[in-house]
């Protein structure tokens, strides 16, 4: 899909296709839709990314919490956006050893009880080693340094769902 | 509910009874879970206020674009939230006649066209008649005034949202 044809969608399309590149935060979708026309996809980027550090610190901690546990109950049940089943089950999050799905079970409570929001990791860019280590080692910072660290990882998500919607023909959603 | 339930929520809890209050903008539920606990439902509303007061412009409009349309296509397909399908059905939405119908799709693209982002309405405070007539008259505004009337239609249907859950046992949901 070519930028052009991004700036030349109403509203309601532009929603429509990229209202969960920010899992379960279409108003950021939409608030840049204000911002068109984007010179690029990279633009586009741009501007969700600003949106998303102009928010205050509730905010961010917000977006954080609209996101699913990995490996968590919706992953089993279908409850999560296609995206991110997509996401969880290409890294091999639906066939975790009884082992893994344990210390993953555990570690998601600890992270959530000290930080007050769920652990974000971009699962496509990490395997399932990596991702338990890092839950485990990222149990242990800052819940600043970590707020951080999360939306660090929504923008990474954010960057490969962008990628995947325009070079896909995702008009056809339309 | 007592105010004192809601303090002790976990956020996905929080979020999963509180998400829609404004309407497909869970990121506001979960960000003001940040600001617990709250002394009184009006001070959860309040915080959910400063929260959409405190967005960029564009933000404000991003609420506004996550609306559907008044008896739009989405109300006879069965795609609207729970709450906005009952809001627009108790008012009648869903039993316009023709002609009405067809001066609302009319007035709604109009609307949309000029503006960039859906009318907005609390529906429940409201009939058709005024509906139509106050979209009829909204459509004259400038666009910075209608944004902060959509806003000030946003809050209170938020205010009657949050009243109905926390009036029903709206603990049911977990």
């Amino acid at each position: 899909m070519d930028i052009s044809v991004v700036n030349a969608l109403p509203y309601e399309d532009f929603v429509n296709i990229f209202g969960n590149v920010v899992e379960k935060c279409p108003l950021i979708t939409a608030a840049v839709w204000t911002r068109r026309p984007f010179t690029s996809l990279n633009a586009l980027e741009a501007a969700i990314n600003e949106f998303i550090d102009a928010l205050p610190e509730s905010g961010k901690e917000g977006i954080l919490r609209c996101h699913p546990d990995l490996a968590g109950k919706h992953l089993h049940s279908g409850a999560l956006t296609r995206e991110s089943q997509e996401e969880q089950t290409r890294v091999g999050m639906d066939a975790l050893s009884s082992a893994e799905a344990s210390q993953m079970a555990r570690l998601n409570a600890e992270y959530k009880g000290r930080f007050g929001f769920p652990f974000v990791i971009c699962a496509r860019m990490n395997d399932k080693v990596t991702i338990l280590r890092e839950l485990s080692e990222r149990c242990r910072n800052e819940r600043a340094a970590e707020r951080a660290r999360g939306i660090a990882e929504v923008k990474k998500i954010c960057r490969l769902r962008l990628q995947g919607l325009t070079l896909s023909d995702a008009t056809n959603k339309l």
